[in-house]
């Protein structure tokens, strides 16, 4: 009996989807009443968390939720370990697995998640891979939920690169009703798989993913406007060709005002954040969500494991 | 409500310095005793060390200070996190708060410790800045304290640099009515700061902070001589230059007693240590507290963890 | 009252060892129903974990045998802490020991595992150095008893280098009473001293390690043939040579029927494996017992780290 991995929102249907923004919101309110790990469901055992690449967020955001359910983390950088260096990633992922109760793997290739998932005996949560950010769009649903209330028929524009984020944060938003509208520059369109792969998730909501090279385009009618980074870990060599590229990208009061975004849109971002993609007047203002956001990757993180750890991938009361 | 931060023995009174070193006293018994965090107060909570510089007593104390109380202690060294660099001070602090219970952090210049408690939500512990060392000053008075009982009325002396670790320490002895004298080689004087900080500290007790550059002059009916590395992290090119400026300053007994320290003297040094700064016949003698200060250090970093954190920053019965 | 060390399996008796393995079989089977420490001895205590070298099994082991005892891992890798860099390794023994409750070490030269043992004032646990391998021992020992139920008799062979791992091993089976055989290319025989104490070490059932050059007549009638890394780390620049030494040892179904192994003879590898070593028919194989034995790593570590920790080195019920 193969374990339920979790290595995209494309994994999960929509109730699913729901129910671990729920648990998350649940929990969130245990921690604020002061009220930690009441069960602690996985003390005595070890989730490994295999880092290939840095990340803040990632991290203590998984390293909280494992101890809040009583478990222990066990950080393995890539100082640490190397997939596929000493030894093959089957045999890693044989290995490693033996010995603990998940996997949280943040790597590069999908196929190393994909690697893991097949080798693993415990379940493979993707903690970030250069297709995939699952956690992070349960975050960002749980974001959204807090903020409107009623989610079903909302919409978020995209303003940046086609990335990772975008690909799950796209299938989270039509599960869960809400539309999506991505601007990406003309040379990052997004992939058609994952057109194709969001077409297929939003057909029980009948909301959709629609793409465009406009950001004014996108950002029209917007409750949410989302942007991340321009420029990923390793592609700093191209910078100063990405910034043109992104010419007109940056999330301003004015660009909203001129896309005609609804009134009260709300601004999100997965952090770090640098200045070209939002200015200080949307990112440090009442608009913004960004904080809690980040605060949701804790909770986000929690109902993830809660559901494919300790419930064994059964997402459902 | 901002929480209340412990970034140098300036923050806390006479009373509450006096109540921290009785807490850490009590627990020191209890682990003596093999009595283990009965009350696990931090049960699924994090504690975030930030930490840009190695530091082997400050690590494993703080890490056992948060296993005691039953929290965990989440480890971010240099290539984990830099302060400042992927994203904002004020950003990095707003998140990693966010998500976990106390901030301990080792950083280089103060103005971070200052940024990450403007920023911070939770209650940020200076665990060594390049101008103050409270957790090592709260050690020390333990150890003071375990070796003669009754403190008010003794004399350190200090035979060193002008460092951070002397900040503390002089400011931890005058509010316990220890008068301290400080000799630091004619290059580098005791900063006019610290001596009107420290001048104010003492006003309560009466006790005083004197500086010379003459090593035997400071000796002179000390109860206690204390002293620190001459090469700092970071000061390894000046080495030859500052050796020869520290010419003098070993710890020996021959220079305790043609200083005319007391009898009975104890010696003190927070580790690492070098022979130049004292030799072996002290450094391994019975006058030699050394040992037991570094083990406090745990019990230091558990009763701040539990004054600041556990109990919000009340530090009184 | 000096702790007892665990730096060898010289270091323990017969009775001691079966002690372990039983105690390590015990442990699997609660986890294997699910039943994780429901004592915690280790509740609110820290073990340090100093490692100089990458291991992702003992890691990983150690790491999972300290949380299911309720302790807390502390890792401490080469970039935390330098043995004998920055300070004597008496000293860092003296203070890691003061502020902890085990020291598990992975170090260079068998000669810094005394030093700590010396200094220390908690158990040291050798968890691989140059000369032994004592946790891996151990976990050899439960994979062959899983394997084979009554172990008396056996016959194990070693076809590889005359290393630490093979050191251990030797010590470990004739103390329960396996025969070995150790084939090593003529360049690497075993050391007469090791010969030696494997020799004392056997006087009690009778057990005796023999050595040749010829892996066919190391394999006769083996029960069990093991191997390891022909290139350990920091012998890469040798990689060629070594290559050239090691012909005719890598093991496989033909060297093993030519060499007149039983008939369902089994294969072991601590990991991680290279090809020359085995090729992947044996090594994925119904005979490899590679998986387990990894597997097992965690037991082993918990089984010791009780015996040692927990119980004082008090290895009988």
């Amino acid at each position: 009996m193969s374990p339920r991995h979790f290595t995209s929102i494309a994994d999960i249907s929509s109730s699913e989807l729901s129910y671990l923004v729920n648990r998350a919101i649940h929990h969130k309110a245990n921690v604020r009443k002061g009220v930690y790990n009441p069960a602690t469901p996985l003390a005595g055992q070890v989730v490994a968390m295999l880092f290939n690449k840095r990340s803040t967020r990632t991290r203590i955001s998984t390293e909280g939720a494992v101890k809040y359910l009583g478990g222990h983390p066990m950080f393995l950088g890539k100082d640490d370990i190397q997939l596929g260096v000493n030894e093959t990633l089957y045999d890693s992922a044989k290995v490693i697995s033996s010995m603990t109760s998940c996997i949280v793997a943040r790597v590069g290739p999908h196929s190393d998640i994909q690697g893991l998932a097949a080798a693993s005996r415990v379940p493979v949560i993707n903690a970030l891979c250069d297709t995939y950010h699952p956690l992070q769009a349960v975050a960002d649903m749980i974001t959204i939920k807090e903020s409107f209330g009623e989610v079903n028929g909302l919409k978020v524009a995209w303003v940046g690169d086609a990335n990772n984020v975008l690909h799950d944060l796209a299938l989270a938003c039509v599960k869960l009703g809400i539309n999506i509208s991505a601007a990406t520059p003309k040379a990052y369109p997004v992939s058609q798989d994952i057109i194709d792969l969001v077409s297929k998730a939003g057909a029980e909501t009948g909301a959709t993913l629609s793409t465009t090279t406009d950001p004014l385009e996108a950002v029209k009618n917007a409750d949410v406007i989302v942007t991340d980074t321009w420029i990923s870990m390793g592609q700093e060599e191209e910078k100063q060709l990405r910034l043109k590229q992104f010419a007109g990208y940056q999330v301003t009061q004015e660009m909203a005002a001129q896309g005609g975004a609804k009134e009260n849109w709300k601004f999100m971002h997965c952090l770090p954040r640098k200045q070209e993609e939002v200015n200080d007047e949307i990112f440090y203002s009442d608009r913004s969500l960004v904080f809690e956001e980040a605060e949701n990757r804790l909770y986000s993180a929690i109902a993830c494991l809660e559901g494919f750890v300790v419930n064994k991938g059964k997402l459902i009361q």
